[in-house]
């Protein structure tokens, strides 16, 4: 089933792929930094490169059609018409209203078609209930990108589906790149063009749910575009993304997302994110069920598994959050922050008790805060009285911060070498105190590439220290929690950590099948769940450890094959299609002699023949010595294809859920950073004296198992064959150069 | 180490409430709710009642000193002296200033000593650097309280601690109930009394991080009081929590603590809230090692290790959050809202977006959205369109809320029996509706006793609709953000069950020993790690099985023992003082003849004697079934004395930290809670087929565990002996039925 859905999926992915091709080919430029050669695909037959749509004509057209444009009072098109004709208005971009009876909207004059109007448009906005004869009349006449506001298409149900797929069937004909439908005219609002500094480019799929970040222009913090993406018939999240991701005015990309359209475009446009060191920040729903839900039944797109969502948006180093007023003070953050020049945060306030609070808060997320160096003490110590502590976070007591010792204490907090940040949290204003000290950090971040945050606690937010002192400096960051400040503060470490390490996986991803696929293929059985024997087989094509074993037909076979492996044996039911072995006792351990061998072979085979089970024979294995218990495995995600597990074995990867999951492609680093996810991950080092277990030997499991997911990934992808499972568990793990054994293998076909 | 310590701090906790005993005894008035019986001591030795202190004329005093009174520009006791008039000034009481040689203070006539002043005062503020010998002059004064502002004490280290010692046992022999020292004059400040409805009532161990809960009444939210308590030398946290539960205006407490001076204490104040059905909601500072210790010297109280800190508010109901946001809208929250008449959440929005991202959020903190049944549905679809989901969450498109159809589609949700709350986000202003939905939503919450609640997600926050129609009202609660919405409303839901099911544990808490006690006193060595032996004859004496087993000094004698215990059995060295019995090869499994235990009992015997280890003998044991392995422990808390833990047994607990706390007194239904806290929770209900295991055996042990713990607390309180630390692990649960069995104990004495 699994299967099935992922191929239908991906056939889709890769049509809406074909088509971003197609509108390249047909005369579209291609920004800059995007590849010109023909698609290339890794070896599951999905591309390894996006290309970067050219959207600047879309977000600075200079021509556009209204169609369905009216003047009529109290109409809805009106409003949204005049919305464009005051847009047009201040950017200096000419409208023409198109409708089929009127002559003229607003004055201007009006043609029946976008092909009847004076010259070619770089935009057509469709206010019309049925867009589909408007996009198809559009081709030839050289439109390059349409909007449709319509709704009633997937966020309706099947019905809606369709007609959105002949929409982008139209569209693609028409030569026009399309944003919709059920969206609206966000990107064409009044930007403030009066604030400086790298900006923030705006994604949402829901423009009730980006105008918080839109209103951020009010407290002086700088938005360059707003891509409002709708249904993503054509244009989606992953073009946007890649596309600001190119532009220098844009220092952060933030969005706020239902669900995906596509799992590998997406990961595409992150990448190239990373790859320009643009940090990337989400709000993605769809944490719980109800959530997941709802959110289908709003865009019509994938929400997919979420733990696997939460997994690829960290392995491309986007940073996820949760509601939209981290969303907008983490970007607000990353936007206007330079790269650090240490990770150490220092805190600074006027009161032990709000220092105090803020530095647990802080440690707890994982913020370094080091206790500043005996001499910047003493240094502080000549402002601040001897009985408060300024080891970090510096308590000033108040008063210094009055006179001209604020801005010194300031300015030598910013001059140690390990600090990267400075935080002041202003928990109550008390103006004679906070207006200066408000001031002075205002100075003090325009004279430091340091980051300077203030967190202004009243919950007022009338003050003019805040509206004014903090909100008019284009350089110091202002929270209003310490919880969203930590946070954000938190990310902006992480990601130029992250962006410093970043290799994109897409380079060093397998194009071509290795040698085991050749084996692996002969293996397969479409449709079904392999033997035990088989399924270690497989593993065995791919490199990995199993233990020595012989499938035994005969009881006689099975003592000669116990004496190849060398006693003591474990023999086992082997079967197609034949789950909990242990709990039809069809699993012993331990067989010490040949009689106990030919005992165990007849008994197996009798409760085989009483279950109507159909043995292909029974395994006499080696007996492994003991070592950690892990589990690796494949599972099909709807939207991301194959995924890469690996927890703790045995009873306890059921118990726990102690599983850390990757998309592929992924490299060893990423596969040292699952097992260091794990909760059990200490028992791998050696507890109670034991030895540390051979990580190396599970990460090289972990990577040959990538292998298989993309080289057998269950779409069956021109590769034939496919896998839809696997559950290698357990993977005993023995000591410390010994390596890793699977002494048990489930693997689905589909 | 711990018992010493322990030992040290229970001293302290007493002495401070002998001293609050003694000032009751001395002329205090108790309020109504307190008894007047002599405090009633658990078998513990600690107290099973707190007096509630009277604290009418602290906070709303008739006449009071201002000693160190001043008028001089620029003095910083003049600015305190001029607040202190001018709030005299609004609620009609007298101040009479204190100065050894002034002769009048802003024209008020000035004497030398408070004992000069023309009448007895309720409260005298000290301004002095050293209060010392002002509180010792107010003996005979009649003076009720001292407020004293000099810092320099407990916060400082060992020597300040020693004198704010001086400065609580000075107060003590006046007769006067002190706040101080390190603490200011908030309990006096501007507070607004034209505000309606319940009102919170705020303790912080900080003026500065109490700010912006003050601020919260610029907002149109009602404070009552506010106790700075500072340095907690006499009056701490827990005498204003039990005062403030008891009064009829206070809706809710709101804390924002640092430290605890007194575990017990603050947990007897915290169950008096809970009889009383008052909620109380703390920021708590010392969830990482580096807030504990900023914290602790800040004000030189302790912050205890923080789960269990955590565990004893859950137990009692305090609802913990982390932030002072948190801190202010949860409690606005609870203030206002009314007992839920049903658990449902409504979620109603003017995009399909929002109601998706918000149901999200609500979903993952555990709030229940139930699906609004079809009738009601088909209702709301007469004035919201068909094609928009109202099943909950309720998508209105927006247009709805612009006419008559707006308040019809609130009072229509707010009917449906399941829903208890309404939560209305609004994420972006649009006057046309926004403003007409918050005019509605305030409208219909003043006609339901059901919460309704608001979320305004534009950052500017100067809108109208927020500012005036919103803020207007007493009734709606308005938030800024989904997540301290969600988490308000689900610490509500929870403190109303917590509340319905509220019986207190002291009440049922051991007022007299068992009979177990003297058995178990035979046992124990001060000083001194018990044998394993020694150690389940413990265990034996509260009733706690463990295996049929016998101490044995000979080869012979363990043949023997191992006749009658019945093989095969199990041998394990043991003596006082040994650890690690495995890792030294002292513990024989499985043997299962005579010959097989003289040669182990020799073996042991010689390991033991090339180790350096004095056997008290070797335990023969019967092998016990298997079954889950769980740990039940005691352990010692800095500040709440003895705990019991209970955790996944064997190598897990070390690698998974898989423990659940509690602090005693506590029911059997926390006993149960405890198991459902354990991640590996559903190792104890039965996985791949194994039996459910004996849970009432478990809860039954760790019940009589906190039996022990309580009765042989290791501060030694009058009973004699002590112990310090428990461990029994494995403690085999076995299947339903068949009960627990303890296979090892390590108890330490201190």
């Amino acid at each position: 089933m699994l299967g099935s859905t992922h191929g239908t999926l991906t056939m889709t992915s890769r049509s809406a792929r074909v088509l971003a091709c197609g509108e390249r080919a047909g005369g579209g430029t291609v920004h800059g930094r995007a590849d010109d050669t023909a698609v290339e695909l890794d070896v599951s037959g999905r591309p390894l490169h996006a290309p970067v749509p050219d959207l600047d004509r879309f977000f600075r057209p200079e021509a556009v059609a209204v169609v369905g444009a009216s003047d009529t009072e109290g109409r809805a098109n009106t409003g949204i018409t005049r919305q464009l004709l005051a847009w047009a208005d201040r950017v200096g971009a000419r409208v023409h209203p198109v409708h089929p009876s009127r002559r003229e909207v607003f004055g201007l004059p009006c043609a029946p078609t976008v092909a009847a109007l004076p010259e070619p448009v770089d935009v057509a906005v469709l206010l019309v209930a049925d867009p589909l004869p408007v996009v198809e009349q559009l081709a030839d006449t050289k439109t390059r990108f349409a909007v449709a506001f319509a709704s009633g298409f997937a966020e309706t149900g099947e019905e809606g589906a369709a007609a959105q797929t002949r929409l982008a069937e139209a569209a693609a004909r028409s030569g026009v790149r399309l944003l919709g439908p059920n969206t609206n005219l966000n990107a064409f609002e009044r930007f403030r063009d009066d604030l400086d500094g790298p900006a923030i480019a705006l994604i949402t799929q829901s423009g009730h749910q980006g105008r918080p970040l839109f209103a951020l222009q009010e407290l002086g913090i700088r938005l360059s575009h707003w891509a409002p993406t709708g249904n993503e018939a054509d244009l989606e999240t992953a073009d946007f993304l890649s596309y600001f991701a190119t532009l220098p005015e844009v220092g952060v990309v933030a969005a706020y997302l239902e669900g995906l359209k596509d799992g590998r475009g997406f990961l595409l446009a992150a990448d190239r994110a990373a790859r320009n060191g643009v940090p990337v920040v989400a709000v993605k729903v769809g944490r719980t069920r109800a959530g997941a839900r709802t959110a289908a039944s709003h865009t019509g797109k994938l929400t997919g598994a979420d733990a696997t969502v939460d997994a690829a948006m960290r392995q491309f180093g986007v940073i996820r959050v949760t509601g939209l007023d981290e969303l907008q003070d983490t970007a607000t953050l990353l936007a206007r922050a330079r790269p650090p020049q240490a990770e150490g945060v220092a805190v600074y306030a006027i009161s032990g008790g709000t220092g105090a609070h803020f530095a647990d808060l802080a440690t707890a997320e994982g913020l370094s805060l080091p206790t500043l160096p005996a001499r910047k003490q003493d240094e502080l110590h000549q402002w601040i009285p001897e009985y408060l502590s300024v080891a970090n976070p510096v308590d000033n007591g108040g008063h210094p911060v009055g006179d001209w010792r604020g801005r010194k204490i300031i300015d030598a907090i910013l001059a140690d070498p390990d600090i990267g940040v400075l935080i002041c949290p202003i928990t109550g204003p008390f103006p004679p105190m906070s207006d200066k000290l408000a001031h002075d950090l205002v100075a003090a971040a325009e004279e430091t590439d340091k980051l300077v945050c203030v967190v202004w606690g009243s919950p007022v937010g009338t003050e003019d220290a805040y509206r004014h002192t903090l909100l008019g400096s284009s350089r110091v960051v202002t929270f209003r929690t310490f919880g969203n400040c930590v946070r954000a503060v938190r990310a902006y470490l992480d990601h130029h950590r992250f962006s410093r390490a970043y290799r994109s996986p897409f380079d060093e991803a397998p194009r071509t099948p290795s040698p085991s696929l050749r084996k692996a293929r002969a293996l397969l059985h479409p449709g079904r769940q392999l033997s035990e024997h088989a399924g270690k087989q497989l593993l065995r094509a791919y490199g990995i450890r199993v233990p020595r074993e012989q499938l035994c037909t005969s009881a006689a076979g099975a003592v000669r094959a116990a004496a190849q492996v060398g006693y003591p044996v474990v023999m086992k039911a082997s079967a197609p299609q034949l789950a909990h072995k242990s709990e039809y006792g069809l699993v012993r351990l331990g067989l010490t002699s040949a009689s106990q061998v030919r005992d165990t072979y007849r008994e197996l085979t009798e409760i085989a023949r009483a279950e109507g089970i159909e043995l292909e024979g029974v395994l006499v294995c080696q007996l492994v010595d003991p070592g950690v218990e892990m589990a690796v495995g494949i599972t099909q995600d709807e939207l991301f294809g194959p995924t890469v597990t690996v927890g703790l074995g045995g009873v306890l990867i059921e118990v726990l859920r102690d599983v850390a999951v990757r998309v592929p492609p992924f490299g060893e680093d990423q596969a040292r950073a699952m097992l260091g996810e794990l909760r059990g991950a200490a028992l791998l080092h050696g507890v109670r004296g034991r030895p540390p277990a051979d990580t190396d030997a599970l990460v090289e499991v972990v990577l040959r198992v990538q292998r298989m997911a993309l080289e057998l990934a269950a779409n069956g992808s021109g590769n034939g064959g496919g896998l839809a499972e696997l559950d290698i568990n357990p993977l005993v793990v023995l000591e410390r150069g010994q390596g890793a054994v699977a002494l048990d293998a489930l693997a689905v076909c589909p």
